[in-house]
This record gives structure tokens, sequence and C-alpha cells, in this order.
């Protein structure tokens, strides 16, 4: 950020009065321009014993694998922007959503927000941030070719889970190491 | 937002070329403005049947209780966001944090989320944005002076999952009307 978002002034980078950090500060019309973590939000869609998975067909992490997912839009709830993504990228109809997932990645100034989602009818299909959709068991994932660590974590979680069909809400947190 | 913070021009506020609702976009240096939901995080602190409450010394809803919480910052975590605020908001000492709520907001595009937290030590005392702080048993809580509705539902189900000791996470969204 170098121009005032307000007024079109040279913002500085300093830390405003009575604040304790950094911030991007207009000194022309004091403006305080905050910046705050982001929030993706996206849904684990299950049919039987498989989960569905999208091959992405844009960078970051173009060709590798992931859950349907995204940033979450202003007027919006979590749970309708998990749905609006499913949609978007694999043409989704789901049901049953229950939290499943929550990560905090702080190095990314990002939280990953996962519904476990039942899939409503096997007509899902590529949208166009997608180059496949598919369904894999347990056994078919293609572990090596997963775009996200927080996509890796949840799919480990939900076949740790499976045998007992409870599938505790879970917030972790992912460093830059992990 | 009317000047881009990057190149200092004027923005427009228009659907980008591949996209599907408005934004505001520099069309000098091809900068999309985009603009996300914003997270409150924070806790619910409780010591033996009580509940800790913050009285607001700032605006929104000065003089009101509420619960410790605030904007989620770049490069940390929602557990040490919810931390930070409790420590800035009331000097607590907290251990045993779990996630106990989450609150879409869409009106407003903003995320609630509670952690459930143990009282360490009672030599809490109100930070500079608080003008006292105060334990309260359910008959004592000042239900008509409550700062936010999502305060109110995370006290109601508190004491309502108390008896059991069990205190499942509770993801919901708040409309305008509610």
């Amino acid at each position: 950020m170098k121009f005032c978002s307000n007024c079109g002034s040279s913002v500085t980078f300093e830390i405003p009065h009575g604040d304790d950090r950094s911030r991007h500060v207009c000194n022309e019309c004091d403006t305080i321009h905050y910046q705050n973590p982001k929030i993706i939000t996206g849904c684990l869609p299950v049919y039987e014993d498989k989960v569905l998975l999208c091959k992405r067909a844009i960078e970051p992490r173009s060709k590798l694998w992931t859950l349907p997912a995204g940033f979450m839009e202003n007027g919006e709830s979590m749970e309708q922007g998990a749905l609006r993504e499913s949609w978007e990228e694999a043409r989704l109809t789901l049901k049953n959503h229950e939290l499943y997932q929550l990560f905090s990645l702080p190095h990314i100034s990002q939280v990953y927000v996962f519904y476990l989602s039942e899939i409503v009818s096997l007509d899902f299909a590529p949208g166009p941030e997608s180059l496949e959709v598919q369904l894999f068991r347990e056994s078919e994932i293609p572990w090596e070719e997963l775009a996200f660590p927080v996509v890796h974590t949840t799919l480990k979680d939900y076949f740790s889970d499976y045998p007992s069909r409870t599938f505790p809400v879970r917030n972790s947190t992912v460093t830059r190491n992990d």
C-alpha cells in the first residue's frame, strides 16, 4: 500500500496514536488502513466411502488436487461461501453441511474453514477453475499431488474419523515449517 | 475506496473480466482491490460457575458489557488473537482454550470466533478499552446491558451447556433481523 484509498495522498507506515503496531496511515485525511487475515472457505464433499477432489486449472499449484474452496466474500456466511465455491469449482449440489476443520495460517495471514458435506447427486463437473473433478476412495487419494497441506490434513483426519462416523470439529494452527 | 492504493489513480467499481461481482478496479495499473470479511476473535473466560465480562470504555456500545474480543491481526492465529485481546481488555491469564462459537454476520461482513477458556488467576483488571471487568454467575448476568447479540447467544449457550460440562462447537449465521 503506497497511496490512501480515501484521498489519494501518499501513506506512511507508522504506529498510530494509542496503537501498538505499525499501520498504513494517511496523515492528510487521518485514515488508518487496517489489514487483516482473509478467510478461505470450502467443503470436503463426500459420497459413500469416497471424497471429491478438484484438479486445479489455475495458479498457484495448477494441476494439483484440492478441495473446492476460495476466498469468502463480503455479504455471505462461511457456509454460503463454501457452497458457492463448491458450485463454482465442481458444480456440486450438497446437503447436511457440518463445520469440520479450521486452520490458522499466520505466516500468510489466512484462515481456512472446511465443511463436511454430503454429495446429493453425481452430476458434478469441472467449473472454470478446475481441470477435472473426481471421487476417490482412501486408497486412491493422490497424496503426492495435493495442492495444500491443509487439504492433506483434512483428508487424513477424515479417513481417520470415518470408521467411527464421528467427525469432531478440529481447530489447528499451521506454521511455515509444518 | 476512491483511489488505487498501489498507484494513486482513481478507481472504478466494475465487474472484472472473468469475475461475477463488482470490485474496485484500477484501470491504470490493473490492480483489483478485493474486500473480504474480517474476523473478530475472543474468549469466553470462565471461573468455577462464573463468566467474565468487560464493560466497554469505547464506542460502539460504550458502557455495555461484552466478552473480550477484537479484530484478528495479520501474522497471528485465531487463538493467539483471542488471548491477546483477553490480555489487552482484561489483563487475563487463561488456559485450556477450546473453540466454542463461530458466527457469520453477512450483513456487516464479519465472522466472530469465541474460545472457551479457563481463568488461571483472579488478578484480572480493566485494560484501556474497558471500564470494568467482573465475574458473573448466571443469575447475575446483565442481560439487558450486553453489547452485541453474539455475546448474548454465547452466554445463553454456555449456561445451557454447563450442567453437562459438554461444550460442542457451535456455528451459526446471524442476520440483520435476529
